[in-house]
């Protein structure tokens, strides 16, 4: 039940080791502190196989990267793997620039992740080895719809399956897959696009339920992307006439805080395929 | 009209590539989106090429410079010029240390701004080609005041004549120049300068401005002071009795983001000298 | 008295140079300024000793290490060493790495702090040369009780001697120590610790604090504990039933923003030991 993936969070506070980017760091360490996890943020090579040893997850987001990030990455990725602890990916702007596409198929190759989440470009270029990602956001031309619902279902599960690890596709409808099964999650709000990183926030979460909920991987993820999107709502649904995007980010954190499991069973809205 | 220039940036909704401090850069990325933009923040210099190709506009921000981002920005800069598109550059805290003093010129010797935007100090300290900046804030004697209006107004389009660029020097009273022509803008409040990053917020604004009213250069840098400005005030009015400047940050950006076009040729207050 | 310490901020308002991690630095910056002293982040080696010298005091915060700001840290050091700046080092994470126990060690060495800040589990291990901090959180074996409050006033007056500092452990007491004297500290509230960064925002309102009561360093340090503190509880009691931690920041720095001397004075809760 996606009630319980909540509560173990809650439980276990695992420590949830991030080498993230610096635009949407503060909201990523907060929103995992609201989720009743701790984050840690550390990037430097030197230090990030000690510091993922103490850690119950590892988060590697490609939003600023750059030489020592890429080395710092790596490393903790394999000793996140050596040590049995759930790596995500989340590969900000692959498809967008050479760099970005380069470092994502690396990591695919040399690092064994519990999950990758991005939108549908980025998931397209990194399914591909290329991509003509739109800087960060995803291109309308690629939207999941209900009109290719199906197809979206299959891509994500063939990706999983693929790749070994549970699948993110985030947006207006968002998916979450293994190579059989495929949660559809129709919660959220559109003007959580006007947000800076509210993909890099989920990306946190989802570690923050991965390293609480071992061996029920799928679930777990689910379970974070319909937290997120039903803070969505209730953040929405708190904003006065005067707010707008800043507040909502801030409404956005603060319902996951006092997120119950209970609220969150009953907001999730998703189908399984 | 002022709000033309402001629908222009909800209609193009352009992406806007900033290479940024690590101090404001969530708040810039923000105000961004709450202009209707799209912000990217990507600073190796491996991949600034790319992504500056992929956007409309570009904000070089010299907040925290090291030797790769001044790099990167060179880069972007001479991309953005070699594709025709819009530069600006925001000269945080020049005069105040020998590296930005040294890096602001040899940017504006080797790059086409569209835009130069600083405090009063800065920009002196930039056309003198030395300074003594009081750290990222002006000195009070430089302030623009109704007493030296007319030198301030006459520096500013002299400097826009010799950087062949609009000149924007915001502070007490804001003044945007191109070389004959100078918007004197009185929109804002005090209490602004004790947030951190307004400054550079609106230079990622401007950057979006820019990027949407192509030939229209001097009128869209005026719409966008005179949008943060009225933000300012704006956000002021909904502060509660015990909110300081960390509301009043999400305030400001809130109020761009609810901001109409009728709204803001209402609330500008400014004069041409 | 504590009112006069914080009344000093406000008039003599000093340039705060930090030199501090990518991911609290936003909300650092914005307790300086609300606070009354203006922040500036500059951390290339190249310039540091320059914009050093334009402060009234220097914030050295361990929570993003590299190579690179290792090197700025040790130059702005010596160099507010030599021209008699106030000094304050945060040992993020010192324990939990190599890096970290190794540099905070070279820190002390090279550099004559002015006041040392962290949590028990920080201080154990610098004062020991080695530790298993467990990320930057506090371990909760090490908590400061009731039942061991002498023996922890008895270390921080020993580290206090030792290191020829003030030093200040924070958690749910907090201990601020010359060698002589012990301020033992109430205020706060344990939601504080679900919001990331209120650490670093002590370290910078310390400074802050030092930089504008020179020979008054242990009052000007339990003043800026006692007010961060009381801060927390201010606002707390402005949280709405669906605010949670991402609010609670911003309430928190506007108390700080909002708070008199009276007001401190008043709320102020401890006993000298």
């Amino acid at each position: 039940m996606l009630k319980d993936c909540l509560s173990k969070v809650r439980e276990v506070a695992p420590l949830v080791h991030n080498i993230t980017n610096y635009v949407t760091v503060n909201d990523v360490a907060n929103i995992i502190l609201a989720s009743g996890a701790s984050p840690i943020m550390a990037d430097s090579y030197e230090e990030v196989e000690e510091i993922t040893s103490l850690c119950g997850g590892l988060n590697i987001n490609m939003g600023t990267l750059n030489k020592d990030t890429i080395t710092a990455m790596l490393r903790a990725g394999k000793k996140a793997n050596e040590i049995g602890r759930p790596v995500l990916l989340d590969p900000v702007g692959v498809g967008a620039s050479k760099l970005r596409t380069d470092t994502a198929l690396l990591f695919v190759k040399k690092i064994q992740f519990s999950c990758i989440r991005g939108n549908i470009s980025e998931m397209k270029s990194l399914a591909q080895g290329y991509g003509n990602t739109k800087g960060v956001d995803a291109d309308s031309a690629d939207a999941i719809t209900k009109d290719n619902i199906m197809d979206s279902v299959a891509f994500a599960k063939e990706m999983a399956n693929r790749f070994h690890c549970v699948i993110a596709i985030t947006g207006a409808i968002d998916l979450v897959a293994d190579k059989d099964t495929c949660y559809v999650i129709k919660n959220g709000r559109k003007e959580m696009s006007r947000i800076t990183g509210t993909g890099c926030q989920l990306s946190g979460l989802i570690t923050a339920y991965l390293a609480s909920n071992k061996g029920n991987e799928l679930e777990a993820v689910a379970a974070a992307v319909c937290a997120m999107g039903y803070a969505g709502e209730v953040g929405y649904s708190h904003l006065q006439d005067f707010e707008g995007n800043s507040s909502y980010r801030n409404h956005i954190i603060d319902a996951v805080y006092k997120m119950t499991g209970e609220e969150l069973q009953k907001g999730a809205k998703f189908e399984i395929l």
